[in-house]
């Protein structure tokens, strides 16, 4: 068969295409949705993956370190879908005026390994870190927490404000940073949210009847926000920040007084807080607490500490919300990323006949 | 600093875009270059990088199996760019139409983790593949060789065949596929190129001859397209379809008769031939040949074997080409990927500002 010269390639068929959701639709898509509401509902699709922990592929993230930070890939799947994020995270990167996390993540039909979804995941995963903090603290901090120290006032701390009063009911935040800019900036952007918003001058200050404790700061060391004497019992801790080899927040005395919590063991004993503890420290897994096999606090005198350093199956439930939102909401554009030939062997064929 | 309702969201600034390469553009950059030019600039940039071979942060690739196929992940790093791809291997889709592998890549720099370039990888995998061959073949295969045995018809069989006779010189191809109609393909494909191409109808006659075998077949099983008998002494062997656990195309008497030649051998013992032998079965890695730290065929009667798997140092030599390829032909679009506020600190701000 010899088509003539003329003859111009098909156009690429629908498999050809993947849905892609830039930075400007999902920023359409969160609005459209609105953030409480989509911080909510990110909150159930994560505890819903939660409870299903045991149907996942786990395995720690494939990270490739470098001097001036990290860039990570991030699989997981539940046997019929496959969600993967790359993320990277360069503290230094603020001093020159670029995000310390970007990020982008896919997902794919397992049947058939084709993608079906590509997004930007730099505002989705602050929004689905958000949502896993506060999850967590439903079922951890103390009944009927109000107030909030919220300690590192950078990209994150917004989300986990709006995610802890959007799902705990949390009005009062008491913002600390090593930068007062970077109080001012969280103040500015949180006034007309409804808090009641508390500028400290010291971490100190800051936890002052505080029912919840949120560190969420960037360095890439070990650092000491908070020390054992500041923290005081019945207090849930919702360590954050420390989510790489070498880079913690609290002092490991906390760690010793309090209960600790975590996403996936492998990975936080290499990345959390708890890298700094024994390789048997106790820990208890989220999931358990949440299918209720696990107590999560017990008495009111115990600190419960959130390890948390982000797991795969949270931005797989995000990837999943943004697929089921796109069905009603079309903020998308169509990406020609696959190859499709009529003939599935006929890849040759088809690259000449675009001649 | 409250601003004014009406203020748009200012346009995202040039950080917030990567290139992007569709399916529709590589198919240009291709035609453009010219496939044979393409094919010989890929084996160096390959073979470039195998001569660096230390540099680079090395791991199998992170695997993810179903009853159906495999999705993977290929990451890399030379410590100034870190590249990935995204592939899935499904012998099954090609019975429904689909193809059996399909690809996307992407390269980020190592100082900021920005990603840079997205590119589909289905067509670059299939030129990769075929140039690694090529380029192996170029210091394994008897030299003068001219015939090649093409066994397994299918979508990577022309690129396999261009490439050897763009880098090599071969010029007579003896094909031969379990699916007539494959071959018959393959022939139309490849009729117009200046081979002398004869349809076979056994693998013992596609091999009558030839200098070069290669097999590239896609069922997912023990599977033995050539046995000790077939094979006589002096051909170099390019044994590419056999690169995940359970399958395999020869038998492991020829294993046991050749001098193995391999990417990456912790990989290749899990995915490749060489899975059918023990643990400590002699095999020479690729790089230490193209070094000349180690010999490659040291005579005329020897079988060398290379037991390709494809490794993620191929697809970061096809990213690096593809890259160095744009600054002079711009067959890209920008994609809006990354969230990049006036203040990386501000990324809630940035969507506030945008509703």
């Amino acid at each position: 068969m010899s088509a003539p010269s003329t003859t111009t390639a098909p156009a690429p068929s629908d498999l050809a295409f993947i849905r892609f959701v830039s930075v400007e639709n999902m920023m359409k898509l969160v609005h459209s949705i609105g953030v409480e509401t989509m911080l909510k509902d990110l909150s159930r699709y994560i505890e819903d993956d939660f409870k299903r922990w045991e149907q996942f592929d786990k395995t720690p993230r494939v990270a490739s370190h470098s001097e001036e930070g990290v860039i990570e890939l991030m699989p997981t799947s539940d046997g019929e879908d496959y969600g993967f994020k790359y993320v990277n995270g360069h503290p230094k990167n603020m001093r020159e005026g670029l995000q310390t996390v970007t990020a982008f993540g896919l997902l794919a039909r397992v049947d058939t390994g084709y993608p079906e979804l590509l997004t930007e995941m730099t505002l989705l995963t602050a929004l689905r870190t958000a949502a896993t903090s506060a999850m967590v603290a439903s079922h951890l901090a103390p009944k009927g927490a109000t107030t909030m120290a919220m300690i590192g006032n950078g990209a994150q701390s917004e989300f986990q404000a709006m995610a802890m009063w959007a799902v705990n009911g949390v009005s009062t935040l008491r913002l600390y940073d090593i930068d007062s800019a970077a109080t001012d900036k969280a103040v500015r952007n949180l006034s007309s949210q409804g808090f009641k918003l508390v500028a400290c001058a010291t971490p100190e200050e800051a936890i002052e009847g505080a029912q919840i404790i949120t560190t969420c700061t960037a360095d890439k060391q070990y650092a000491t926000i908070l020390s054992d004497n500041m923290v005081g019992a019945g207090v849930h801790i919702n360590a954050i920040g420390g989510d790489c080899p070498g880079k913690t927040e609290l002092h490991k005395d906390i760690l010793a007084r309090s209960d600790v919590f975590v996403e996936y063991p492998p990975q936080t004993r290499i990345e959390g807080e708890i890298q700094q503890m024994p390789d048997d420290f106790p820990v208890t897994e989220m999931w358990q607490v949440i299918t209720g096999t696990t107590p999560g606090r017990t008495n009111d005198r115990q600190i419960t500490l959130f390890d948390g350093v982000g797991f795969a199956i949270e931005d797989f439930s995000a990837l999943r919300y943004v697929r089921d939102q796109l069905r009603d909401i079309p903020y998308f554009e169509k990406l020609d990323i696959i190859a499709d030939p009529d003939d599935p062997r006929d890849l040759f064929g088809m690259l000449q006949r675009a001649k």
